[in-house]
């Protein structure tokens, strides 16, 4: 077991009719809000509503931002923070889903700071954030677990790169998850959320061979709850019981808690999947689908009894350590397949002369990854097996 | 899955070596520390050097409170009350166990608040503390997870009532946990811990039907880990590893989280394990010990299938759903014997004609539990059941 520093502050409001309390909250710490909103679809949904009659309730004056689009994209950002210095708000809420919430830390932090907020991102970051307007989040799709961290990913426009920012201050104040809200949800969107999380989880559970009791039986619980609830959200998808149960999965996922005692997550999936993002704009949990399972069977032999694991564990699979890890990642891509989203990168469209642009693209921070160390050419051979 | 509202502020430090940074952590809220100990043994050890070292770089003035013994009586505390006020400490640091953390917790309330403190305490309680010193803790022995959470359990020792006080004001600020200060406990407060931390995840486990996967997962995790951790430890006291794993979960047993989406946990085994500490003083461990599975046989028609999922998930048991519950509480009365711990009241000496005493004792409100609504003959049943 890895030694560890955790904290997170984020008060949770989890359940049906939990919104009058946004507005209590939000009062105790400002009187004038940004609302950021994604396309503008949310405003049709009783989310919405309840979200503005909340803020009525308790007289917040709201100042909305309609205008985030899945990716993030920081000229979007830039003026939001803009609006939010003109308008002089004192908290940001969020009302969407990850990509929303992101927007909304960033504009939070942004808000407050001097510089390039831009160079506050990524591994070669040359600033950091040490204040923020609070964070408010009313979620509407489970999926990145942005809700219950200090982490936002955006994708600079310009540069066509995709990068994360980390800070304490980030960490929303109070995030409501209502599941109700989600009975609604596209079936692909519910579909790559459910990627999104159980993806967060590997990324933390395969990054060294070190064993934490509770974080192990947290991240396993975690996936199996992915699988299970999932494939009831499809056949139901008005049920409001599973949507709750995968909520809660998808907010765990990514609060710190199934990482810790194993040293920090790997990650590499998903730094490879920015760069598909943010060359070709494809959803999150799309890229993901792509590139886990070829991630995992270009390094699984590095952790056969990891994987075993896995594979025991998670899609209770039985046999011998070699046998059950291998197994294991077939389990995973038949799953992601049974999903009807297809692992293969040619499936999308990107042709094999346009891997050189994605594997030098600037979201990938090289030496990548802990479980095994990825340079150019690994992630160029992890890319040619998505069509395997 | 039941709505909930979830916050917990603390920052933990978690491994070896990473008490060097509790001077640093104290200084950004205080010059001036009330340092509350047990009874003094912890002065021969490495914690209590390490502890002075860091507070000492950081030249931190430190006040000793030397006395708090298990089951951490009023008198002693109102003492120490006295003190961090004449010596105008600006925070309180516990170094040892839950005691000493529920001791400390309470002093940091009681040093601002102005009436009875003890009327904060227990479900009848006529106040409600919303301020407190910042609290940190240096901590001794994994078991009643008082290390991240806000409540603290104290006995009265005039009317002899152990009661609990709930305040978000006194979740410790930040809490150093390093496993290897754990290396020479004793075998008996070893065990008594282990049993404390099972039981503390079974209160919350049993208290409904309801399921909520996450909550589940993790808490037969953490039961799981403390079976097989707690064997390692007897039979190689010395080795920091498996007390690392047994420390965590530990702290995430009562954090918070393992309850959540159940509605709240039952608790009615600790609160007749409160009664029998304040009338005689036995360690909190060996209270559950002796209650937990008696309470379970006598309430467990009332929830069949979640006493199997018990049995099958944390004890590995196989069969039908009566069969396997009825087994579990075997599975566990065989833990607790094979600890070399007695589950039988008369065992500890208490006579059958001091039942009615510890049945009337206020330490258990009635009516008492969720899963199944217990009232005084009850209590009475369940504790003639202690002896078969």
């Amino acid at each position: 077991m890895e030694d560890f520093i955790f904290q997170n502050t984020t008060k949770i409001y989890f359940g049906k009719y939990v919104l009058p309390e946004l507005g209590n909250e939000v009062a105790k710490k400002a009187r004038k809000v940004l609302l950021v909103l994604g396309t503008g679809q949310v405003k049709r949904t009783r989310a919405y509503t309840d979200t503005m009659q909340s803020l009525h309730d308790r007289q917040i004056q709201v100042v909305e931002w309609n205008g985030i689009p899945p990716n993030p994209p920081l000229s979007a950002i830039k003026q939001a923070i803009e609006l939010s210095r003109a308008e002089s708000v004192e908290a940001v809420v969020a009302l969407g889903g990850g990509s929303v919430l992101d927007a909304a830390k960033t504009i939070a932090a942004g808000h407050l700071f001097q510089g390039e907020i831009w160079d506050c991102f990524g591994p070669k970051r040359k600033c950091r954030i040490l204040q923020a307007l609070p964070v408010f989040s009313v979620l509407t799709i489970s999926a990145t677990g942005s809700e219950m961290n200090g982490t936002a990913v955006v994708t600079n426009d310009e540069t066509h790169v995709k990068a994360s920012l980390y800070s304490e201050a980030i960490y929303p104040a109070v995030s409501f998850i209502d599941p109700s809200y989600q009975v609604t949800l596209s079936e692909s969107m519910t579909k790559y959320g459910a990627v999104d999380i159980f993806c967060h989880v590997t990324e933390q559970y395969f990054n060294q061979n070190t064993l934490s009791d509770v974080s192990d039986a947290l991240s396993e619980g975690i996936m199996r709850t992915v699988l299970q609830r999932t494939k009831q959200i499809l056949a139901e998808p008005t049920e409001v019981e599973p949507r709750a149960q995968l909520a809660w999965a998808g907010t765990m996922a990514l609060n710190g808690l199934p990482g810790l005692g194993r040293g920090g997550g790997d990650f590499s999936s998903h730094r490879i999947g920015h760069a598909l993002s943010a060359l070709y704009d494809f959803p999150h949990g799309l890229t993901l689908a792509i590139v886990l399972p070829a991630w995992m069977r270009y390094v699984y032999k590095e952790a056969i009894p990891r994987f075993a694991q896995f594979g025991r564990n998670v899609f209770h699979l039985k046999g011998s350590d070699a046998e059950t890890a291998s197994k294991s990642i077939i389990a995973l891509q038949h799953w992601i397949h049974s999903l009807g989203i297809s692992t293969s990168l040619v499936d999308q469209g990107v042709r094999i002369d346009a891997l050189q642009e994605i594997i030098r693209n600037e979201s990938i921070p090289y030496p990548l990854g802990k479980l095994r160390v990825l340079e150019p050419n690994d992630v160029e051979n992890i890319l040619h097996l998505t069509n395997y």
